[in-house]
């Protein structure tokens, strides 16, 4: 097992009921005034605004709204809060949302800290510092951001879509109720299927070195995707379903099923990345299109770990079979497989695989995955 | 799933020549003084006394020896070390040890800043509202209290052994170097192989909802440590296996297991704890002895998981061949499964069934574990 550094002082509050803590919660850690994040309006049409905002009020905690973050979150938007939470002066961001919102909402935080643009962070040239405290409700399973220090966010403008971690950015504490996912839409269980499933096989199939253990983990996390997706494609309201598909995103990146596995790296995420920049392609969706194309790729890389693969989840033999049923469970369920799903085609491969080979930088993948090898794998994906 | 709150902000640094950091680390965390806490003299002869002091030394760290610690730790040697602390107005515990060790250590650092006397944490008289820091350097893998808040002492006039468990008592960082075990007895090995196994099996069993991805978790566990006992049986040099040994041991009771199952009990602890505390038998070899023994009786009540107990870890299909399967696992690596190879016989039972009466009270299990319940399972473990 390769040396670790494991850290994670997330605190969780999971279940049912939780997100009516929120103010009690906060003035526990002395927050008077939060900068409360999120996405679309729904959150006032299903009543969780007036749930989390009357708990704030109950002790007396003031908001300043801050909503219209998209998917595939937009560096302009992270500016723009940031400028609102310096000119209200606010003591803490709030994100109300899903992985979207709390990756803008670790950026703002961060950001709000530092005297630079929060680009810098982004690109290497600042460093975090401090951060505001961070604290989240969830409404979607899939990132995994609830109990990690990561968050990515996409430059509009030179369509660049980076990450930072910093020990500063771990929320302080996360409420996961699932409960609040069962209006999820069915294509967003399918894509937060696949963003699961991707988050755990990056290390489980790049890893130099993967101990049994932590592929036992990783397979834990991926079977229960396996069986809680279908559970709930055939009844959204399966409260246990959901609850054990919330907690399996939750354990796919907090660390634990990768803590003594290093030498990774996330190249689905960094081919897919490109898809999200370009075409604003939803990140799961383009995940269940890169990770079949990229498997079939990568597994003479690891012939052995891919055999286990193809026995412990589908109960089939051989490398191809896994691969195969993977991406038959994919079609199953509804999630594209297929660039052309996505509306993409062979005449726009070049404008990808260049956007991709400048992610590599970054993703410190630039020795493996060069023009030729990215491109064939997106070809896998026509 | 049940709700849950999960919060572990212990940091592990994992992994060979890591105890060379601590003078460092001590630094960062701003220490000038600890108190050194140790069991026998082994750690001088070894080298690793050496390695600490210096790196101490190194950063301008005093220390206060505290050596003698047995395992099944006593409560006076605590109090004895409380006063030294004290005495000496150290200002963090440093255990340098196996479970008993650090167990010890996190009582002294809660009793140091607690007025009345430690054992009032014990059994409810006094709570614990502050604590010294507690940094931990592992030497024995078993007890996951490396990564968890929990501490059992024996009180040796009362005969109880109870526990401490409180947010302040987790340690800021605990060191794990899988090497530092490579000197560990065959004993002490097989015993902590069932250590492990026990914390991993008294929710999965016992819990009053046990979702599948948590039975997973669990059986990711024990998995591997029965893969792992036996490499090392075989090679104690084995560095991978012990460091999946090592890791295991401290999944297996850092919460993360069972997360999201409630109502569960320790009814193999609660029995143990009396064997421990009337004839000083070594927690592990207790708990052999028990685990078989209780799973004969407590079947009955739920088939269900001891039949995927019996499929996915033994690869046997019913609950009878389950257990027989784990119990011959037990003597094949060496450790009891007999009160008989403990030295106690049935004339010691009614001694045994009244302690454990007065622990089940602290265990919350009185109503399930009366007198002819307990005898009917230790007599199933003569």
């Amino acid at each position: 097992m390769d040396n670790f550094s494991f850290y994670n002082p997330t605190r969780i509050e999971f279940g049912k009921d939780k997100e009516q803590q929120i103010g009690a919660i906060l003035a526990e850690h002395g927050i008077k005034k939060v900068l409360l994040t999120y996405g679309s309006e729904r959150i006032k049409r299903d009543g969780l605004f007036a749930t989390v905002s009357q708990s704030l009020a109950a002790h007396g905690i003031s908001l300043v709204e801050c909503g219209g973050i998209v998917s595939n979150p937009l560096l302009s938007k992270v500016r723009e809060a940031i400028a609102q939470a310096r000119d209200h002066q606010v003591d803490a961001v709030l994100s109300v949302g899903g992985g979207s919102v709390l990756d803008s909402s670790k950026a703002i935080a961060a950001g709000t800290r530092y005297e630079g643009d929060v680009w810098d962070l982004f690109i290497g040239k600042g460093e975090i510092a401090s951060a505001l405290p961070i604290f989240a409700i969830l409404t979607l399973a899939a990132t995994g951001s609830e109990m990690n220090a990561g968050a990515v966010v996409t430059n509009e403008v030179t369509k660049e879509k980076f990450a930072i971690n910093s020990v500063h950015t771990f929320p302080r504490l996360s409420i996961v109720n699932p409960a609040l996912m069962q209006t999820v839409s069915r294509d967003y269980l399918v894509y937060s299927a696949a963003d699961i499933i991707a988050h755990a096989i990056e290390g489980y199939f790049t890893a130099s070195m993967q101990p049994r253990l932590q592929s036992r983990l990783v397979e834990s996390v991926i079977a229960t995707v396996l069986e809680t997706t279908e559970a709930l494609l055939a009844d959204p309201l399966d409260y246990d379903a959901r609850a054990e598909f919330a907690w399996a995103a939750t354990l796919a990146l907090n660390g634990i099923t990768y803590a003594g596995t290093s030498g990774f790296g996330y190249p689905n995420h960094m081919m897919e990345h490109s898809l999200s920049a370009l075409f604003n392609v939803p990140h799961g969706a383009g995940l269940s299109v890169i990770m079949p194309a990229w498997m079939k790729w990568y597994q003479e890389h690891n012939p052995a770990q891919f055999t286990r693969f193809a026995q412990q989840l589908f109960g089939v033999a051989t490398v191809q079979e896994g691969i195969a049923a993977l991406e038959a469970w994919f079609d199953k369920i509804g999630t594209p497989t297929r660039l052309s799903q996505l509306g993409i085609t062979a005449q726009q491969l070049p404008a990808i695989v260049d956007n991709v080979l400048g992610n590599a930088r970054w993703f410190g993948l630039a020795d493996t995955y060069d023009r030729e090898v990215v491109s064939r794998i997106l070809r896998l994906a026509l």
